[in-house]
C-alpha cells in the first residue's frame, strides 16, 4: 500500500503514517521523499479488508494526496510508489526523466590500453557520454577469454582519467564488488547474473549506479523484483537494460529485440530504462536500426558495443560496430531522439 | 541458382541461359525483369559441383553481370534474385522501395455503416492512404462474432467510393477469394492462415496485392517460403506484415512485438515489409510507442486498428486507437520518417 | 454454465432446464447425455448475479446432480461438462476413455502402392490399429513434394482393403473435405491448421473422427477453442494431439516435445489425447524415448512415422522408423502401458 | 580431439599423445581413464588441417583405438571423450551408468525440525535414497521467506544422521561453499544460477557431488558449456538436472516440462541426468504423471518436493506432494522403471 503524502510534511506525519501501518499488520514502511509528494510504501502481508479500512482511514488525513493499493507484485521499483521518474546522476550526466537521452559506448571486453584508449576517444568524439568495457567477462565456455580483471579496471580508469568519460564495468561476483567499484563509475549485473541474488545485494550495499540488464527469459515482473534486491539493500540508483530474450529461433539474430519492454516498463517503474542493441542483434549490420528503434520506443539510453578492430575482437566482435559506423549512427540517433521531443 | 544479365538482353540471350540451366538440371527458370538487370531464377535441386561448373560457365558470357548460387532455402522472395526494392503500388500508392511510408488504418471488424464510413473519414483526414476492416474475422472460439460477411464486403466498397481510401480485408477460406476480391482492393492472409497453403495459393492466383502476416511461431525462413508460395503461384504483389510472435509471456502485453524481423527481412526480401503494432500491443497505450519503434527500425508501412467507439467494439477494442490518439500518432510518426530520411 | 442432471430424465425435464435457461438470457443450450449423467451446457453473455440465482434454482430441482459455473473459456470440449471420459470409436477401435492405447503408424506420405503396403504389413504386424499416410501435404516450400493427392486416397483405401487397418489422412482445405472423407477413416487436421476456422467447421459437418494436432505455438485454451469449432459445427469425435511446439531452440530437437501438455489437457477435457513423438524428436534415434515419456504421462495413443525405406522417403525420413524399430518400440510400449495400468 | 586409447597403456604412451599434440598447437591435454578406455582430451584453437593430419598419425600408433574430432562446443562433458556412462557415488548410492534410478525427494525449504525430519522418515520409508532441503533459498522477491540459513544446514545434518539419508542442499554464492559443502553431500546449483560462473567455479574446487540444474532459457550447449567450468575447475561430478525451461505459457503450468531434452543430453554427454518434475509442474496434481514421464524417457532419477502439510509451507507448497501421493508415486516409479529395463 502507497500513502502518498503533501511534500512539506513534518516527520510527525510520516511517523502517524508508519505507526498506524504497523499497527494494522504491515511489518515495513518505506519512506521517498519528492518534492511535491512524499510516499510511503508499507509492506506486509495484510488481508484486502483491513487495507480498504486502512485507506478510508489516511483518506481522512487533511496532508494525506492518496491512499493507492499495491496492483503488482513489485513495490519498491513501482511507479505507483514514486509518480515521478527518477533519474540516475553521475558526474554530470542523467539518465532517465525528461533529460537528454544517454549513449553509452566501448568494447565488450577491455583488452589492452592502445585499444580502450582509441575506443573511448572515438566515442567520446561521436557523442558518448559514458566508457563500457568488460574487465570479468561471464562467458560461456570457461576455454573462453574471460577478461583481463583487475588490469582491466585499471585500464578503465585510466581511460576516465585520459579521455574524461565515465566508466560501465560487469561484475560478476560479491567478492569483486568492493574492489570493481574501486574503479567503475557504474556497475553492470549482466543477463545471467539477473537472478544471483547475493550480488544483487552487494551491489546494492554500494553507492554506484547500478545497470541491471534483464535476464535471457525473465518476465516484466522478475526483472523488477531482481531490481528491488538491488533497491532494499539500500541503494535506489538502479538503470533497468533490456537486452532481448530468448524466443523465435529464427538464425539470423541472437535473441529477440525486446523492444516492447521499454514502454511497458517505463509505465510500471520510475527506474530508467536502456537498450543494448548489441546483443539481441548479434551482427553489426542490424545494430544501428535496432539502436533507431530503441530510440524511437522511449529508451532513456542505449549501450553499445564499438571497437576499433573488431575483426580481431576478442569477444563478440561480430557484433562490435567500426568507430565510424558508431559516429553515424549517433547522427541519426540524435535525429530520431529530437523527433520524438527528446534530445541528446 | 540466380543469374543476373543486362536489362536489354534479348529474348535468345535469355533463352540461351534458361537452355543451359535445364540441361545443367535445373527444373524451372523463372524471370525478373528489371530496368537494369533481368534476373533468371533456375530452381532445382543440382549438385554443387554442377552449379559451380555452370556459375563459370554464365560469368564468360558478355551479358552475364553475375551469378549468384542461392544460400536461403527461399529463393522467389530472395533479394539475391532482386537487388533493388520492390514497390507493390496500387490506385496512387506505392508500397515499399523508397517510397514514402503508407499507413492503413481502420476497424478490426467492420461493424456498420456508420461505423466505417466515420473510422474511414477520421483516419483519411489524418493521413491514412488505406482503409482496414475485418468483414470474415478468424476468432479463437466460435461462439464470438465471426463478422458481417459479405455485407461486411459492401460496406467497405460503399466507404472506398465515399471516402476515397482504397480497401484491406482478411481472406480465410480459397472458396471465399474470388467474391473477396471482387470488393476489395489488398487480401489479406491473417497469422493463423500463413501456413494455408491452399488459402496462399488461391490469393496467389489473383493479381490483388496481398500482405501475408507472420506465423505467431514462425521463423523468418517459414515466414519468406509462404511468401513464395504467392509468388509462384502467379502474383509478386506480396507485402509481408509482421505482427508480433509467441515469446516470453509478461503478462503486459498480447505478443512480443518482433520489431528486429523489419530489418533482418529487409536485407533478405525486396518485398516491402510493414508492421502492425495493435495486436502485439494488446492495449492502446503502447500502440504508439511500438508503432514509432517500427518507423525508425525500417518498416515501409504501419496497419493500425483505430475505431470510433473502441469501448464498444466487437473485436479487439482494448487495442484499437481513438481516432484523435491516431491523428496525434500521424503527426509523430512523420517526425520520425523524416528523421530516418523517409517521408510519409 | 453446465446443469449436469440423472441420466433418466425425461424429455420434459430437460426441456424444463433448457426454457428456463433462455429465460434467464442463454443463447444456447446443448445436451450431452452419458448413462449417469446429462450434462446441458447453457452458453451466452449472462451476468454473474443471474447466473448465481440459475444455479440455485436449479440445485433446488429433484432431478438436478449439480450446477457448475464455467470457469474456462472452452464449454463444449469443457470436462466439467462432460465428467466422463469421452471414447471416439470406429472399426473396433476405441481411442480415449480407460481403453486399451490405439498407436497409429505409417509413412509421413503415401508415396507408392509398394511403399504403402509394405509398411502397412509391418505396423500391423507389430502392433498399430490404424494406418497413417499423407496424400495431401502441407510442405513448408512450394517446391517440395506436395503429396500425390486423390491417388494417394486411393492407395490409402487400397491398402485398408488389403490389409485390414482403418486409415488416418490429412486435409488440408475445406473443398477437400468431401473427397477426403469418401476414402479416409480418420480426418487429421495439421499443426499449420489449427487456425483454419473454415476447414474446421467443414470437418466438423463430417461424421468422421478428427484428429486436431495443436498449433506449434498454440496455448492449450487456444487449442480447446479450435476443437469446440468442429464439435459446434456438429462433431463431437475429436481426438486431440500434441506434437510438440516451438520453444527454447536447442538444434537437437525439431520441436520442444509438449508431453506435460498430455495431462494438463486430460484434466481440462474429456476428449482423447493422443501424441505424436516423430514431429518434435525430427530424427529417429529420439522417437522411442519421446513415445515411452508419451504412454507414461497418460496418452491415450500415439502416431508415430514409420516408412520401409526412410532414406529415400521423399518427406521426413529423418524422423521415421524403420519397421524393424517400430516393432521393438511397440514391445516397450506395451510393457510401459501396463506399468501405469493400461492395455494396448 | 579426442584420443582414445587402450586402457593398459603406459605412462609413456599417454605422454607421447600428450606431447604431440602440444607440439601441433594444442593447450590443454586432460586424461580420462576407463577401465577398456583412456581417452586423451586436447584443447585448443588449432586449424581443422593440422587436425586431420594429427588424426592420421595418432591412427598409425598401435595402441591407439581411435581419434575423434570434436563436433561440438563442448569438450570435457562430451560423450565422444567418455564413451561410457559415468557414474556419481556418494554413500553406497550411484547416480547414472546402469545403476538403478535414484529419487531424491524433501521439502523446497527447511523450515523446522519436526518438518524436516517427519519429511525424512517419509520419504525414506518410500524409498527416497537422498534428501532434499534448502537452507538458503533464490526467491524472486527479496520480501519473501529466504531459509533458514546456516541454522538449516544444521538440520539437514541432524536429519542425515537420525533417518540415514544422505543431503542435498541448494548454494546460491561462492562464499558460502565452503560452508555448505562442510554440511551436505551434494551441491545443488539452482536455474537462475547456471550462468554464475564464480559459483561453478566454486563448487568445481570442492569434491561434492553437484547436482546442475538447466537454466530457465539455457540451450543444452549453454547447460554443457556450464557443466565444463565444474569439471574444469577440477570436480567431475556433476549431475545435470532438468526441470522445465521457459516456452509456451498455457497458464496451466509453471515451465514447460523439457523432458524431451533427457534423451538428448543422455546422448551428448556421459554424465548422469535427473529430472526435477516440481517446477514445470506448479501444482501438485500434475507431478505424478510428469515424474513417470521422465523415468520412462530415461532420466537417472528424480528430484521431487514432498512435505508434510504442504498448505503451510513457506516455498513451493502448491507443487509439493503429500508424503502419501509420494508413496503411491514411487510404486509407479518403481514399475515404469522396470517396464524399460531399469530398477530403482
Amino acid at each position: 500500500m502507497f500513502v502518498q503524502i503533501k511534500g512539506d510534511c513534518s516527520k510527525e506525519q510520516i511517523g502517524k503514517i508508519q505507526s498506524e501501518a504497523r499497527q494494522a499488520g504491515f511489518e515495513q514502511t518505506l519512506v521517498s521523499c519528492g518534492k511535491e509528494i512524499i510516499v510511503i510504501n508499507c509492506i506486509g502481508a495484510v488481508d484486502y479488508e483491513r487495507k480498504l479500512a486502512l485507506q478510508e482511514f489516511f483518506r481522512g488525513l487533511p496532508f494525506v494526496i492518496d491512499v493507492v493499493i499495491a496492483t503488482t507484485q513489485f513495490r519498491l521499483t513501482a511507479r505507483q510508489a514514486h509518480p515521478e521518474d527518477f533519474a540516475v546522476r553521475l558526474n554530470g550526466v542523467s539518465i532517465g526523466s525528461a533529460e537528454p537521452l544517454v549513449v553509452i559506448a566501448g568494447p565488450c571486453a577491455v583488452e589492452s590500453e592502445q585499444q580502450l584508449i582509441s575506443c573511448a576517444e572515438a566515442v567520446k568524439a561521436a557523442g558518448a557520454r559514458l566508457l563500457r568495457g568488460g574487465a570479468y567477462k561471464p562467458r560461456k565456455s570457461i576455454f573462453a577469454f574471460q577478461g583481463l580483471g583487475e588490469e582491466g579496471l585499471r585500464l578503465l580508469q585510466q581511460a576516465k582519467r585520459q579521455v574524461g568519460l565515465a566508466t560501465v564495468t560487469e561484475v560478476i561476483s560479491p567478492e569483486l564488488v568492493e574492489l570493481v567499484a574501486q574503479y567503475a563509475d557504474v556497475l553492470q549485473i549482466g543477463t545471467a547474473n539477473m537472478g544471483n541474488y547475493p550480488l544483487l545485494e552487494a551491489v546494492g550495499r554500494t553507492n554506484k549506479p547500478v545497470i541491471l540488464k534483464r535476464g535471457m527469459a525473465a518476465t516484466i515482473n522478475e526483472w523488477l523484483l531482481a531490481a528491488e534486491y538491488i533497491v532494499a539493500s539500500g541503494n535506489p540508483r538502479v538503470i533497468l537494460c533490456a537486452r532481448g530474450v530468448r524466443g523465435i529461433d529464427n538464425g539470423y539474430t541472437r535473441f529477440n529485440a525486446d523492444l516492447d519492454a521499454i514502454p511497458v516498463v517505463k509505465k510500471l517503474t520510475h527506474h530508467p530504462v536502456i537498450f543494448d542493441p548489441s546483443h539481441p542483434s548479434g551482427k553489426r549490420e542490424l545494430v544501428p536500426d535496432i539502436a533507431l528503434g530503441a530510440v524511437a520506443v522511449g529508451a532513456d539510453g542505449l549501450l553499445i558495443e564499438v571497437h576499433p578492430d573488431p575483426d580481431s575482437a576478442l569477444c563478440d566482435g561480430a557484433q562490435s560496430l567500426y568507430p565510424q559506423q558508431f559516429a553515424e549512427l549517433m547522427i541519426k540517433v540524435r535525429a530520431v531522439a529530437i523527433a520524438i521531443g527528446r534530445t541528446i
